[in-house]
């Protein structure tokens, strides 16, 4: 893999660091400067010239900064005569604005797409996107890889032999929460907010029975986590014997850590496609799985012109 | 309005007809032609020259023909110096492949997104996107106008003082029931497809309540109206006294029409952004609402640079 | 050859098989399907990251499904990280529309290049385009290769000794007339139509010599034979011994077969550009040369990076 | 017309006040400079910001720097904020490459095209292309007009109640001589250059009649006239008691006009597509069309937005 | 100007206010948002189809939050029909990084024009650039307008009937210094920092004179105020009587402020390009002189398509 | 480096056969041909399929033929299927016109960087461009190589032990001359042409030292060699006992050879970026510094993917 180098720009330098220590190659040197007027400047540290490029960059909180970072280092290596630029960003913020949802809104998730694509990425490659069309606002090859498989495996290593149903918070989460639940061959339960008359107040009410079982929600982001806490509470108040709560994505922003903490949960699980360091530090519970095997076989698979869907099993089932 | 211009293809040549009485001018000239070997030809009968072009045209079946001429038809304008080109696609075909459902496949809503682009659409009208995301795939303005209320009035009309229920087919289908159901003060259940356990069958189940109601199931689209009428006759079963069926693109393809004669429905309610002429002959109960007025004051609104938002009400709620 | 792949579509599978059999390569996994609805989802079969994947598909009659077909496969394949997409259009349909013949037409053959780009191919190579400048519609390599030598070499074949002329059947077609009369060292003869004075009708003329000769008469494409079975029986009354029509793209809409079959005509001769089968069994006579070769030795000096013009010989001669 | 701004540049000085004396505006203040080191500064005189700028600029010889003061003079208008910036180009150089007569050959005219657009072109106007594929080289509005109608005006003019042949100097200009015998209402003949066999010498031979006639030769352009003379000569003996030659553009390079002037000529017909000054001075028999009408008429019918096929009635036939 | 609309993003509330005062207008309603995990959402509060939207917004810092704010404001308008979108940056963040200084640099402030064209902008209106060949890193128009004459003026009504002096503050400033000294009928001098030999420490050195008399020290931007400070004292250390420091852009970072309220200065005089609300209440001796009569008199050109540099006089002088 | 190949196109044929020369390669095989009517048409004389092509041409006077030939050939290339396609430009010209000097000017040498990039270039080297910011103007790779480490050397070799001192003709080229001092490690002069006052004549300062020594007077390109010669008689008066010129681009257009043969000058000095046969014939005391050495050494890095700093050494320094 003499013609890979990886570049970890700052919200995600641990986790590129484990994904060159699987490779087995040194992390690319890379230097990020923030300047006293809020100005970054990204220097290359080592020649790229003909060399398959990869940042590792997820676009989290502070989102504008890091964005520009990865944009920044992407100009340089396209000016720097890179042979090939692939952005991966573990957590592509701004998914959330992928539609109009009242008129005269921006769709920034697509604004963000192009603006990697006029700097110069060549690929994309995302995890767990928001909203799987999303893929389509890249014109560049985008893959998004599904940590699923990996959570699942993680609970069936600590919940082997017990009656487990995977819950899904709203009914955006339906498809999400089916898979894990095909992998762990336990039945669907979903949380059903819904008004029963208009004007009347949101209710929320449990489809399927989590009565005695062990209660898996599953979600792909957790942002303030008060949903989470409420449908936590619910499950426990239905019958619910334990209760895990596994996204994707932590950003825990706000009170979020504190509620976790608080939660009548047995255990949060996330990945750490957000660097989960200081919050770990803050609440030692949480279970962090790591997404860089997913990550390093995916460089190998591109660098070595094999099959991406083949290396990775069911962690590229896309819907 | 001297600067409009609509021109009418071949999949919505009625419609247009309508737009065009609304809106007090004549339809413009414009002749496609099918030659013996399969090719197109759009011929414009009139100067466009400095004018505002509006084209309708669905891309329902023959998708790839209508596609092509309208297409070529804004290849035809472009080069005539119209200075600016609508495309009014009231059905956009394609529109279900809008992500990657499984690795390699293409995204071909955004193909055609950027096709219409490339040739030299400036802006594009839909009605009821499949997903709000698709708005995404285009850079040109892209306005989607929702038929809901349209078909709101003439349930309203129809079924006064009597008690409905909105029922969504599906899980993706809420969102578009539920706001049926706020304009119709009605409550909502859901069709609820899901195995209980992996690998045992997909069970059809109700959340809500529809006993001794009248039921409007709303859809986007009816295909080839197979789920559609399972859903009927469970609906049926669980006590409705009447079932309306509503959709905005009746694609109707395949034994739908026959099926849905013989279904055990008080009226199939669909709106013509798919020509239903011969549909409706063969099936004259079917009630066809026209989009009309809404695309009438669309190109309205346009063309006096007056807010959308404020010329449709509540018909650009976008989500 | 281990970076090609070789994809078939609908309009050209046959040739696919031929193409692939002389490479020694197995044809591409890639299926096309066709819903009730008209919508057509390609779906690859295998991977393509880092491949060199050539689509064969001629954009003949339903040439906008054709086409389509290619839109999509290419647009899947840009998805999926293939290394180049090489579109090979050995019929390249819509090439007659290539100038405004009036005011406010359409340039449909440079839309469709434009399409075919924005789709995301890499290269197209055609055969015998209809107009040479067709190749400056692309900004992407564009190869167009001539089965004149292929047809030159056919008929030496079977006419030697003989006193052989070339008829070219309009003014438009001698450059290309004259090109196989030189690889035939033979005369040429011009059909030529003119009015001798405006408003008096179109008379068919001769100039050259077909006395006791066997004449050759060379087009692009034949569509519905009406005017070649004219000019064979002009030349019969010229005096021609025998007369043997040929082209390299062979429509044949409407009544163009059974006409060919009541010409006064020794044999016709055309090329699998388009595929013949079904022609062929319905009028067995008729000779189909396979273009298979040339574009075998084309995929193989691309793929070599050796010159296609050395691998070609005067198959590439462009003008 | 006061947000037109018509500005001549080095090769179209004359035209372009000749036109400004029709539509009765000021010539546009725009000062072209070429420095010692050979390269030139377009400096705009006066402010064009929300205009519609006309450039009057042939690209004949010095063919590319007339092309690069087109360029800079575009660059300059489109910062400077022009409302729309047309090249009205009426020797558009570079028309004979315009497709690959030889493997590994440019496309020039292709290139040029995309030039002018790149540098920010609005619309491009021609006169009598080369080849009318060249205008789909555009992706902008690009008119063709032809100059057909004012020669054949002038020509009944002179010869009104003689029996005059019209005459195609060779296969490619069959089209344009058979239009001006329409206009004429006279016969056609065509001057067949071709060799009976391979490797026999060209002839000239003569399709049709000149006999006792007065032959008019047309074609769209003469560069060095040696083909043009060799036809006059052979018109003469094949009985024409006179001879013109008639041409859109009069390149008139090297010996030509010494040639024209030994000729056996009644006149020499061209327009000012190029400018005939300095040739007209040496050579005063010649006759000097202006396009000044047909180019003002264009500007006014794009000014106000009216069809430009009705202002231009016959000069605006494509094909 | 019923087509014209003014939106403040957060960096230029006040300034945008003060524009929309000089022209009689009400601020757009638009609405920032920035949600908890740190993204942005722009909300335009009222309809802009059709208008011509003037979006106020310094790239300062957060230069990111700034920059994306910008970004995502033209994304909604170009999505919600605008007839034009015009970024007003006053202030040009990444300026400054505008050529590779070592071998693998980015070029931000490029890669940033190339941002802002790929969202959708139609011009961009910046002040006093820190290089003006940054200009040419647009495709679209470009005005640069300088506040010179205004910090001239400002000069003249202070120090009426004394000896000024202009001071450039290095050798890259000495256009813009002897501009100002142009206005003020004032001699030049300049600040020579060099080496005599390489190796031996850099020495400031004065070119002109400036004993006895009124020193301005003019600058582009003043950003920690180290280098400045050591002017201002050597400037008194070489007889100036009084000294002044103005700058366009007083980015004030780090211990500025606290620099400045300690130098031996008369007056530090900058503008509002970046705002300074909160440095003025910390340092109220500090002259803010507003740009906004400035670009209030561009958006009139722009609005009434009339001279710019008419408009705005010598404020427009670019070099 | 058999995927190599370099062409020579008119301006730089000897500066190319060097470069061939030290590689170890033939120069291919690529005819120039200018036509009687002036236009060009480059052919290419063998495959460039899959290969690296690297044309040479400065684009010196005949700017716009030199700059057409690099355009066309670079089209050849594309269409012919190169691999990349190098543009090495040792003098660029226009790079003056890099920015508006006065309102509603071009900024001619992003005009030409745009042209390049759409005609197909991949890549552009340039030696000692006027302005880095220009390279800024390409969004393709642009290396920019500077030729004054090898005016050092010879500088060194030619002067040991004298006492040398670095003088910069004006203002802008203080960091050129600067970065000559440190390879020198001599000190610096500033020739100041300033006025003291506003409407008093420009003066010819000297700021630093020449007094018995030898000065070197660098400047990037030398003109008509006016400015040269009065700077030149300047530092003779202020007792330079030696004076050298040197320049990278050696334009000499006009009087400059005279005068440069009549100055009081012990060498010119300059490279062959701009070729100096003609020159160096009529004036043989000039001494030209070939930059084959620099541009083979970087040819070659870039076709073996190495560092091209590293490669280069200090003549890649950028600023």
């Amino acid at each position: 893999m003499e013609k890979t180098i990886v570049f970890a720009l700052n919200s995600s330098r641990e986790l590129a660091e484990q994904i060159c220590d699987i490779l087995g190659i040194e992390l690319g040197k890379c230097e990020v400067k923030h300047f006293a007027d809020g100005e970054i400047l990204v220097e290359l540290g080592e020649s790229v010239r003909g060399k398959d490029v990869y940042f590792i960059q997820s676009t989290n909180k502070p989102v504008n900064d890091n964005l520009m970072e990865l944009l920044i280092g992407i100009d340089a290596c396209k000016r720097a005569s890179a042979a090939t630029i692939n952005a991966i960003i573990p957590y592509f913020g701004y998914a959330r604005q992928d539609r109009k949802a009242k008129p005269r809104q921006p769709i920034s998730s697509k604004l963000v797409a192009s603006l990697l694509e006029r700097a110069g990425a060549d690929r994309v490659i995302t995890m767990d996107l928001h909203a799987t069309q999303i893929q389509g606002y890249f014109d560049i090859p985008a893959d998004d890889i599904t940590t699923l498989p990996l959570i699942g495996e993680y609970v069936k290593s600590i919940e082997t032999g017990n009656d487990v149903v995977v819950v899904s918070p709203d009914h955006g989460g339906t498809v999400r929460a089916r898979r894990l639940a095909e992998m762990l061959n336990a039945p669907l339960a979903i949380i059903d907010k819904r008004r029963p008359k208009p004007n009347v107040a949101e209710a929320m009410n449990l489809i399927g029975d989590v009565n005695g079982k062990t209660a898996i929600i599953i979600d792909d982001m957790v942002d303030t986590a008060g949903t989470l806490t409420s449908g936590i509470n619910m499950l426990k108040e239905k019958g619910a014997k334990k209760v895990y709560a596994a996204c994707s994505h932590a950003i825990l922003s706000g009170p979020a850590v504190e509620r976790l903490k608080n939660a009548n949960l047995e255990e949060f699980i996330c990945t750490n496609t957000i660097d989960q360091t200081k919050n770990h530090d803050e609440y030692p519970q949480m279970k962090v799985i790591s997404v860089a095997p997913l990550l390093a076989a995916t460089i190998n698979a591109i660098e070595h012109n094999s099959s991406l869907s083949s290396a990775l099993q069911n962690a590229i089932i896309e819907d």
